[in-house]
């Protein structure tokens, strides 16, 4: 028996999100669909981060243990032959047994796009969040950094969860302008639920005017959703990448 | 009677392409209907390039003639509303009503989107052609610098065209890298039919080592289509912007 890490990139728009769920299309159930099919073992796979529908991903990790001589590295290429376009493996590799890709200490990066302009740009629609008006980017960026180090992050978690423990560390949070995208490159040890999504939902109110930087520090000392901005639709976030820490090969 | 120029946005994916056919969804034919609906006049726009089916855009130019008294600068956030998602008009203003997108001189900018790497991205699958070899820029560049200038282009037009006239100027051809994409963007005085996608496919051929770049001005000389390299898919090609020129307000 061996354990293979895949790395899984997707385009959300069409699925129901990650996890298994009865009458949807989502990408964990088309993944064990085809790994059974691929490999005739009843295989299911365990994700990394269980993304919402319409959140895409570059970089999301399952692991699955198989029986299969075929080398871990061949998978990749002989899943993306039988997976639908819109989900591509990135690599394919074998882990230590013991390896498990949500208990295992990591860094997630995370990024959201906006498209900030006087019209939608119908190309990038479902992959950024669209607004109508300009973004003060220096706001943005001062209310970023409060956001940066160890916090309870329970403001910036979406109340209907159940996780008891909301402290998180930010590295760091990038916010650049492309053309007339905005983006924010969040990079963390771990997020709670829609966390990154109220945080982008944040700083657009920042960018907008409508709550002032030097705010966010009491928005977090609140531990308190609703004090926090609302929550950014799914479509403009994207899993770009897991790095796994530790010394041995995970 | 006013003549009012649109610019188009549309993620071409789902259309036919930019002109009317029956029995077929295409931008023109989505644009006129909606506009018949919005103006209540039987208005029938005239496009400034009739790109092909699959093939996107942020600035194609439409005109067309309305009694309306609705203000030109008005009529694209009208239009917005009534539109589809894919399709968003970027800008709406009346011009002189001998303008005309197709005759009037102008300077035209296409975008080839390539994603070279060693799996696809399924994010870009509809706005990228995907090759699985790396690319060696400096060899592309070098064979985009034969193609700038006036030359007869005829190798680099579809054969089952009927233009007679196949001398055409670039102006520039811009080769960057950005991430996992290859981008080549065209500046021109106009082009012939598939001549970007045809120029794209000639220089993924340099880039993959299969076309010296020396071989262009032999390529140019020939006149002959079946000297150049093959038709880049539609998917990866974006009209980017359409400049006119003159003094009147066009």
């Amino acid at each position: 028996m061996k354990r293979v890490k895949l790395v899984v990139a997707y385009d959300g728009t069409n699925y129901c999100g990650w996890q298994v769920q009865p009458n949807a299309v989502t990408v964990e159930g088309v993944l064990n669909k085809t790994l059974r099919e691929l490999l005739k073992e009843d295989i299911t796979v365990i994700g990394a981060s269980r993304t919402d529908s319409g959140v895409h991903a570059m970089g999301n990790v399952a692991v699955f243990d198989t029986e299969s001589r075929m080398p871990a590295e061949k998978i990749s290429y002989a899943l993306n032959q039988r997976l639908p376009e819109d989900i591509r493996i990135q690599n394919s590799e074998e882990v230590e047994v013991d390896f498990h890709p949500r208990y295992q200490e990591c860094r997630k990066t995370y990024r959201y796009r906006v498209v900030a302009s006087e019209f939608p740009n119908p190309i990038k629609r479902l992959y950024a969040h669209f607004v109508y008006r300009t973004l003060d980017l220096e706001k943005i960026k001062e209310a970023a950094s409060y956001l940066v180090g160890t916090h309870d992050f329970k403001s910036f978690c979406s109340a209907n969860t159940q996780v008891k423990e909301t402290v998180r560390t930010i590295y760091d949070i990038q916010v650049k302008q492309i053309d007339d995208e905005i983006i924010f490159e969040v990079n963390g040890n771990g997020f709670l639920y829609n966390m990154v999504r109220i945080i982008a939902g944040t700083l657009l109110q920042v960018g907008m005017g409508a709550i002032d930087p030097k705010e966010i520090p009491a928005i977090l000392e609140a531990l308190d959703r609703t004090k926090a901005g609302p929550t950014a639709p799914a479509k403009g976030l994207m899993l770009v990448e897991i790095k796994y820490l530790g010394s041995k090969k995970f």
